[in-house]
């Protein structure tokens, strides 16, 4: 597989970018090609020593910033994203990794290659630990205002990665609600519930309505959500994981046998650093748009960036844009939808 | 003040609403009506000394359980919700609290005092610990479908309860959204910012839009948005630091140095539990209806029942209802509204 990367996306772009292109070349039976400024790339890939037919540079003039309005992106036509999902949807390359500005990305990807057969809007997804693994969820924040059948959408697409990249056997699927009986909720779930369940009388795994709490309960390997919703879900989680690891090191400083404890907790908060973090996932897909992309997120270290690399080129092996198209005919044509 | 606590909500009532009423007629100036099954208070009393001229018992034979829908509860006429909120209502005790149904709270209340004069649709309130206090986050499950101008409502009564009962001075109120800068959000919020940014003229002191992860920043001390997404915020928060808490206890059992040194821990685990611990706030109110009311969350022990006797008292004494009356004359009269 030859992923594209771009070297120009993130909070420590180019460095760890093409610090992750480096290990990912070593660890995976992949090439990666980095897209950005030639002379910048150069300069950062003479520090490694790595196999060189398996790294390329696609040079690309224009650089897209994190806070950049998705409207102006969209007019840099020689930005690494540009250039980055052109070589994709080109064919010469397999998929398009990015920590850079997620709303770019997805602007660049509907425009420039287009939206599945079937699907109205695509979406942003995010992966969650939890207890016993992981929660798959979308929308995030591409889609703000939904219908009930665009959630019936990305059920059935976050079903499908569940399934065919994270080799999940029959995911479990839930709706995000504000209690579990049929008959809560706002509209827009009550409506999409009843979408749902058509779906699962043709073979979605549809197990119900899932509430905050299941984001972390393991419950629902895929939860959907409009993407105001999902976008302050995760906001919330990021940061309330970190104010209670900064309440907590606040106590334990305050404490003098606290203190010398802590230095004993070190394998533990090794351990579960490593359960909570998203570095392992590497990043989480774009589903609905023509060309296999994963975003990962803008403060990836080179773990998270080879990790990105990884699933991006199980994503195309998969084949998931197909499995979704015929997944949409399948289990989306819910009566008066 | 005279409040009255339902004996017979909660997980662990009547034993533990008993235990809080006893602990909460010691340290503050308050007498107590428990209201509920008159046989088993007076078994639970028992128990106990304290000054029996502070705590009183009305009969109520009728129980409303947790999981009870509210349409059926309302019916209960003779239930320990209706008889406290009958007592308010008639002026014979100052604030009802429970730590019973939400919903069903909510729809007695509504039914048997009704809303307060301007008000469209009461709402459901939570406090949320942060690093430097609190963030009182409105509304949280009561209204599932908002218009924009409920949002500003939230946001005048939010702002009245945080200035006048938890006494924060000129209280920063923010609005739930995906960004920052006007603009950002669905429908709802993109209008509700321009009702509030209105009433910021005429002296609400709205500082814009707050993302998921300012509920725990501290940089707001009131926000608000509708409550299926604030339904989700406080499930998924709730759930979200037990998780991480397991995780972490898990990895300390599995090196046997860590399990060792987080006995040294005990001090700093005490404060960290202290800071994020709901039951130093009691509970929140509903606000919006025509008596003081305060909702203790089902799982409370007695320090929070204890506590939420306290902010009941305040806000009945605060005389924050007359306050909303005026406040929603005085910002809420947005123009087009």
């Amino acid at each position: 597989m030859r992923i594209v990367l771009d070297a120009m996306g993130g909070d420590f772009a180019p460095r760890v970018p093409v610090m992750g292109a480096v290990q990912a070349v070593k660890d995976f039976d992949v090439s990666v090609v980095l897209v950005g400024d030639e002379a910048v790339i150069k300069k950062e890939l003479s520090k490694y020593s790595y196999p060189p037919d398996r790294i390329k540079i696609l040079h690309a003039p224009q650089t897209i910033s994190m806070e950049e309005q998705p409207s102006r992106a969209l007019k840099k036509k020689d930005s690494s994203v540009h250039k980055g999902i052109e070589l994709v949807k080109n064919g010469e390359a397999d998929a398009f990794v990015s920590a850079g500005n997620t709303g770019a990305v997805m602007a660049v990807s509907l425009f420039t290659a287009g939206r599945l057969k079937g699907v109205e809007r695509p979406a942003i997804s995010t992966i969650l630990p939890n207890l016993t693994g992981y929660t798959f969820l979308l929308d995030v924040g591409a889609n703000v205002d939904c219908k009930p059948h665009h959630l019936l959408q990305f059920a059935i697409m976050g079903s499908a990665y569940a399934k065919y990249v994270l080799k999940e056997d029959n995911p479990k699927v839930g709706l995000l609600n504000i209690g579990e009986e049929e008959g809560k909720g706002n509209e827009l779930a009550k409506e999409a519930y009843k979408l749902l369940s058509k779906a699962k009388e043709k073979g979605l795994n549809f197990v119900g309505n899932a509430e905050g709490r299941d984001i972390y309960s393991g419950k629902f390997d895929v939860i959907v959500c409009d993407g105001f919703v999902g976008n302050v879900a995760l906001k919330l989680s990021e940061s309330l994981a970190k104010i209670l690891a900064k309440i907590l090191k606040e106590e334990i400083d305050k404490h003098f046998i606290s203190r010398i404890g802590a230095l004993t907790l070190k394998p533990a908060i090794k351990g579960f650093k490593k359960r909570i973090d998203y570095a392992e996932w590497g990043g989480a897909p774009l589903l609905g748009v023509k060309v296999p992309v994963i975003i990962s997120h803008g403060s990836s270290n080179a773990k998270a960036i080879k990790n990105a690399v990884r699933i991006a080129a199980e994503f195309a092996k998969s084949k998931l844009n197909e499995h979704i198209v015929e997944d949409l005919e399948r289990f989306g044509k819910a009566d008066g939808d």
